[in-house]
């Protein structure tokens, strides 16, 4: 029984100048990032902020979707909404996932290479062995230091066929899907 | 020499009530399938639609970060909007293609099933010997009839760990790339 989990760090991550800043929670890291959860079957879309604002705002969006006129308009995206939870913190997902199972493998994802990356290929391996996993992708610049040091390790950086690495975290993470569910 | 080419197509495509439209383009179908594109050493990435309004508006955000502000600001954003081209037409892309290589393949995508679909691994196979080829996106609801009636094949529906189908089309680029060219 195969179970992925995801959040969309919005706090700590990186800005342009390296800094440590929260970003803004957007409607379409909702719903890109939630179709595409829906579709490779993970288990749970977590979108963790601090700011009480933004909470209530991916609140209000998700509800429109989940109980409002969208839910009647739209049935395939209330399906897809229904994948995403709230928090305000990683490490409020990671205590509330290790409740259900302490195996689980915390896993950063990240456009720069690490000395302790694991593969894809390896990371489908321990997913189909039914280790429970939690993927963490970084909005803005990325995941800040003190998340890094938080997991059990990093995946490989995807590759494309150039140098260039300037993927949205929508792109890498429905590639990062298809790689392994898909 | 690999050569890959798409098109995200604003008409002729389909509403939700299977109605022949034409769809507005959107800022983020510019950055985020571009940025992809680049990644994955897509050659051009074209923009099609019949409206004039809506090439001269795209052609104002690419310019933007061309030669405008955002040149400076985000170098790597202005790479990415390099490989965007705008036409009126898909005919006027197949039209141009074919003049570089009269054995360009013209394949469209779709969450549909039809009966001449081609695989991933043959179509990667293709590009790998040297065919070059022409990406159908269709924008909305999918591309209309008339579009898939004109192309050489169609490429299988992505499926993902469930029957749920309704990947963005950004999603359902970026994860096409990564098969095709990753």
């Amino acid at each position: 029984m195969k179970s992925v989990n995801i959040a969309l760090v919005h706090h700590p991550v990186l800005n342009k100048k390296n800094e440590v800043i929260g970003s803004a929670v957007t409607n379409l890291d909702l719903h890109d990032i939630a179709r595409a959860a829906r579709t490779y079957g993970v288990a749970n879309y977590y979108i963790t902020t601090p700011y009480e604002d933004q909470r209530k705002l991916a609140g209000e969006i998700i509800g429109h979707w989940q109980t409002g006129h969208g839910a009647t308009y739209n049935p395939a995206r209330k399906e897809a909404l229904s994948t995403i939870r709230l928090a305000e913190s990683v490490e409020q997902v990671v205590t509330e996932l290790k409740q259900q199972n302490k195996n689980l493998l915390v896993v950063a994802t990240s456009a720069r290479a690490y000395q302790t990356c694991i593969s894809y290929h390896d990371l489908r391996e321990r997913i189909e062995n039914g280790t429970p996993v939690l993927l963490l992708f970084g909005t803005a610049h990325g995941l800040a230091p003190q998340v890094m040091e938080m997991v059990d390790t990093v995946a490989e950086p995807l590759k494309g066929a150039t140098d260039y690495n300037h993927l949205s975290v929508r792109s890498a993470a429905s590639i990062i899907f298809d790689r392994l569910l898909g």
